[in-house]
């Protein structure tokens, strides 16, 4: 039958993610990836799963293959109320509800709050997970300056003042795709900003926890806890494959998120909460954690010298201490996608960042390169191939300009 | 701040489910119920997942814990090609699709498919999780008449002959919430009249492996496989607390359907997946099912001999071959809410069968019984308490007439 006819207005705004198309070329056998947004199979603690399921089958037996309630597995939320804490968050477990990995609070967020038409303020680079899920609500996108240091506050200040924003969605810390991060003083700024608009603000906070240097920063959250959702997940720290994420919410909202999560799937799996929760609460985690920044750290500083041995002067990149990506650019009128082509046909690939931004004409000459699937000489190789290609481009097209 | 300002139009025909807040109340200590609709926890084979646990590390690795494809996890829909074939399915493993539970795909499908004020047409009465998963797109529901072997062709006939309907939703095989099951010849009769319209219809098929006795009926998609959505669960014949749900659907929808996915969830719990992979491939159902059929076969029994003891001659219930519920229908005019509320304070719950109608004056004499959760004994307990109560109140009814 046809298909085409029966479909909602609303698909009119959606498409195949153009980066999965990508990603399935680059995971053709023979081509070296810094495209993917991946963690590296090496840093998943395989070995405590065994022990953990018997732990969660003894402690809670047949209630973990049961249905659940749709807020969360207590005891999971238990643990993140003490793993939160660390991180400066006061939250009760009452206050924090879990969702199938932080996609699933995304797109309850949009279905709860997003009417066709209305404006959402988005960094320009954005995480683009989050505009797929927001897309089927049919928003505007309203793009936020950024710099070396993440979100301009005043860019903020400037749109919420002339137009009306249903929320702001922001990734402060080790942004995807930019590696930037916000400032503390930026975020104090931007806390006052929101709570001055009495704005909402979404804060979504993957990548914090892989801090390789420097120090942890204040999430907006702790700034203004009125006007964010905070939203994370265990999907950096432990195992993607779960799909955990959580997030605290102004109350109101909070109970709106769980009648949208209920009509989509009911609950996230009890299994993987009940081992989340074991997880957390045995500690493993606090163990975990410093070998996976042990695993990555020398790939991002292998990334960094083999950018400043090969690259072109003109060229310029984010230095970020933490995440899973570095973002560059290239001179203005430099054609990443161009680059992107010519260096799949020699088995590398990264992720050209014009995907990244809400207004398609912007990022031409952008880059988005993950540095943890690769190993180091993978990456240099990588950055190096990209670097040749670069100069090769270069002479074809002054080539052809004085041909 | 105010959250109420900021929500979507859609929320306006959203609402917490009122049989969660009754599930809710009828979970109290001391309250024996009929109103749940899970699962009894004897039917998980507990004692299987470490084993399963063992065997999908040694087999997939870290792979079990990493991202997966939207579709869903290879090897999972490898083992269901296999499991569907013996239903009289055939289908590769590349037509297969894996959701979050089937709530996932009732989702998706609204998502997809409905845009504000479209007709989707429902049995009457239907299951109650498919209704929330639409009302966040807005549709109009146009009820469809149902009798003791389920849908009748001809209403469903003239409904798509009079009005455009995006598509339609039925349970075939021991609905919920009446237990009924569609007779094969109405079966054949339904296929060709969605054929002769060009009409969709949403199979919804959980409960067919619970058949206790009789004779397996062929779904409606293998009779008109262009024109079916085709979904089913693990949820009563495994865990629900893995929620894995899974799906045939005509291919340009199909793509739709993990477009729609990915914005939602990006995929489901791999870990999840790999695990019921390996239930199915190992020949675990095969060994459980006899099991779970032993565990619920008595317990039916022992409620349809419950309601004949004790239940007076002008009510009628539904007597099911498989499933988890029964339907009992008092005489016109009888409140079975007012029944309810007289039955939960003596300890006895179950759930009105109001809420399981779109439209809402219907059903207000009926009744969902569910026989899975309560031993034989509490069952017997629960009907004669339903008896007595109704005997009471016809008494109490009848003296104010005569007062």
């Amino acid at each position: 039958m046809q298909i085409a006819k029966l479909l909602a207005r609303r698909t009119n705004q959606m498409q195949a993610s153009t980066i999965r198309e990508i990603l399935k070329v680059v995971s053709q056998p023979g081509i070296i990836s810094l495209a993917g947004g991946i963690p590296a199979p090496a840093s998943f603690p395989v070995e405590l799963i065994p022990g953990l399921i018997e732990t969660v089958l003894s402690k809670y037996g047949t209630t973990a293959l049961q249905y659940d309630l749709t807020e969360g597995f207590l005891p999971l939320r238990q643990a993140l109320s003490r793993h939160l804490f660390q991180k400066g968050i006061k939250a009760t477990a009452d206050e924090i509800y879990i969702a199938s990995g932080s996609q699933g609070i995304l797109d309850a967020v949009g279905k709860a709050l997003i009417s066709k038409g209305d404006a959402v303020a988005v960094e320009s680079p954005t995480y683009l997970g989050a505009i797929q899920a927001f897309d089927p609500y049919e928003p505007e996108y309203i793009p936020l300056e950024t710099d070396d240091h993440g979100l301009v506050p005043a860019s903020l200040d400037r749109v919420l003042s002339s137009l009306r924003i249903k929320f702001v969605y922001s990734v402060p810390t080790f942004q995807n795709p930019s590696g930037r991060t916000l400032t503390l003083e930026r975020r104090e700024r931007i806390a006052q900003i929101i709570r001055r608009h009495d704005a909402l603000l979404i804060e979504d906070d993957p990548y914090s926890d892989l801090r390789y240097q420097g120090e942890h920063l204040t999430p907006i959250k702790v700034l203004a806890p009125n006007h964010v959702v905070y939203i994370s997940t265990l999907s950096k720290v432990f195992a993607p494959g779960l799909r955990i994420g959580f997030y605290l919410a102004p109350k109101d909202l909070r109970e709106w998120l769980v009648i949208v999560k209920q009509g989509v799937d009911l609950h996230t799996s009890t299994l993987n909460q009940a081992i989340a929760a074991e997880y957390l609460s045995g500690n493993h985690l606090d163990r975990q954690l410093p070998e996976i920044i042990r695993l990555y750290k020398p790939k991002k500083e292998a990334m960094l010298q083999a950018l400043d041995k090969h690259f072109p002067n003109d060229f310029k990149w984010s230095k970020p201490e933490g995440g899973m990506f570095l973002w560059a650019e290239g001179p203005k009128g430099f054609d990443a996608m161009d680059l992107y082509h010519r260096c799949v046909a020699k088995g590398v690939a990264f992720v050209p960042g014009k995907y990244f931004f809400a207004d398609k004409r912007s990022g031409l000459e952008t880059m988005r390169l993950n540095f943890t699937m690769a190993d180091k000489e993978a990456i240099d190789f990588c950055i190096q191939t990209m670097a040749d290609t670069i100069t090769a481009c270069r002479a074809f097209h002054s080539r052809q300009v004085f041909a």
